[in-house]
């Protein structure tokens, strides 16, 4: 039986900040699946930070999406129709299957999910999916992390900075300082997370803020932002300390070159290590992570806290609002209730 | 018998480019040697950029020099008295002895040199000495050159750039680019040292000239410049690429903080490395790397040429040339004959 599917295309190329109209919901007819091939039905769609990154007319670290694309991103759901011996009917999948409520997909472009009944299929967007690895293959590995280590986190109340402030901290920091948008945010790290100071970088110079929360210096930045923090940063790291640079979202909507760190001749004298993370680099690591995370989830010492907004034509909305950091923890939508748990 | 010297004093800390007046010649009277002091003929003094760093108030990566020190530095020269056991008159040594003529130094700070019939005093102050183990912890540790790098060297007519491009050259370097101030430097990378291409700065946007060199980009980066060049070679690293960050010429003698590059969320979508670099942190490799380049400047396989100004006034005219790029190779100052070679 063919199948209609809801889907969010992009319509136009932001300049600046995206607005509503650079995108387009649209009715899809989809014939019946082909021999190995799968239909899902969605649970949840995720929202984040690098698909900015893809609605720029050139490439940036994967090929920009065109005009009339669906929407691309990290989706969970349930499989409803199959003609793959693979992946059968009921599995709950992950795939990149974008912004829509129905999906038909090659089954080898599908991940079967294992059957976790204390675990939130929306996690598999968060702390057990991509942000989780991010978090963990950035601190650990690029990061260099060791027990002992003064970590600042920028965007940590975001998917990623808030799961790489616990990792540091449940792996043995000495301290860690984080830095977020809003009071409530800066009150959820040091009250719930467990940082040891943070503060809200409207409250005046991210240098100034963080030398009065880490006196003493840094020793591992792990970087969501970018410009004046990571500037800050790179003033505040001791010798021999390490940056994971893991996105810049201060600038994903400037229209400009925003300026760059004008102390980048501290690398030299501190010998300072500053290095880029894309998660793609780091699958080998999945399930290390995987085990750790859920390790720390059923003991209860891992906070895994989500923004969720209803409903696919909330997308938008969800990833605007994600831009102006108006989520706490990993930003999803829900897209229909999982039919396998009603 | 007491002994005179003519010293180099810092006079006042300079506001962007250090002047004559910066410095200033005294004489001073030695008391005889003490137990367990040498006094050291010097035959010849290195200035070096790095010295433009400790000329500011605010610390660098060491102690600032106070008004009315004598000028600090690497030099070379002979034991003429000696009361330590360790350190015969007659002996070649490299010491921290600064800008003077004759030196009386604690014999533990004075390092004995392998009397070398074949090289020059003046190449333990740059190719045998600090620039060249910057040059070779910098490409072979910092930068993890493997054979097959594309390498891109800024200030390649320097005494530390010279020698990376010529030792990624000799280890396997699928093309070594270099950038230079002069045509005639240009002409001597690419004409003398074996460099694959090389340009003048001045001759239009690094980054538009290093895209004309290496139309493939580059995979290693070794940077003694910084500014305008950092941001061509961020644009110009492929991905995994690694820069290692030696110096920043640049903006030595800026009076206002540079601006940073504008690029540096390519950092992180091509997953690149920073690495800052001091020598003091690779004195390990010293046997290593005097092993190699000896045995290169033995075949005839490295050129190590000098920049020599003559005589103990010329100290400062060197150093100001030298900021200003008027060396090719190491600069040295001669200060007098070695006693030991009439």
């Amino acid at each position: 039986m063919p199948v209609t599917a809801r889907e969010w295309h992009l319509a136009a190329t932001p300049h600046g900040e995206p607005t509503p109209g650079d995108f387009r919901l649209v009715e899809v007819e989809h014939p019946d699946p082909a021999e190995g091939q799968v239909v899902v039905a969605m649970i949840a769609m995720s929202v984040d930070p690098y698909m900015r990154g893809r609605m720029r007319p050139e490439p940036s670290y994967a090929a920009p999406w065109e005009i009339g694309e669906v929407m691309r991103g990290g989706a969970v759901g349930r499989v409803v129709d199959s003609r793959s011996p693979d992946v059968p009917v009921g599995a709950l999948v992950l795939a990149d299957a974008g912004w829509r409520d129905v999906a038909v997909l090659p089954a080898r472009e599908v991940r079967v999910l294992p059957a976790l009944d204390d675990v939130s299929p929306t996690h598999h967007l968060g702390v057990l999916g991509m942000p989780g690895l991010t978090a963990y293959a950035g601190l650990f590995r690029v990061a260099a992390f060791t027990p002992g280590d003064d970590v600042f986190v920028s965007g940590a109340a975001g998917a990623v900075g808030s799961l790489v402030g616990q990792f540091a901290r449940l792996r043995g920091a000495r301290s860690v300082v984080g830095s977020a948008g809003s009071p409530e945010k800066v009150a959820w790290l040091t009250g719930e997370l467990g940082f040891t100071a943070a503060f809200d970088y409207h409250d005046g110079p991210v240098a100034r803020q963080l030398r009065a929360a880490a006196p003493d210096g840094i020793s591992v930045y792990f970087d969501n932002v970018g410009g004046e923090h990571l500037e800050a940063a790179i003033g505040a790291l001791r010798v021999h300390g390490r940056a994971a640079l893991c996105g810049s979202i201060s600038g994903y909507n400037a229209t400009e070159p925003p300026p760059g760190p004008r102390n980048m001749s501290l690398l030299v004298t501190k010998r300072l290590t500053l290095r880029g993370l894309l998660v793609g680099d780091h699958g080998d690591l999945r399930d290390e992570a995987t085990a750790a995370i859920a390790g720390w989830l059923r003991s209860g010492e891992l906070v895994a806290r989500e923004t969720v907004y209803e409903g696919l034509e909330a997308a938008v909305p969800a990833f605007l609002d994600l831009l102006r950091g108006a989520n706490t923890g990993k930003m999803v939508v829900r897209l229909a209730p999982d039919p396998a748990r009603p």
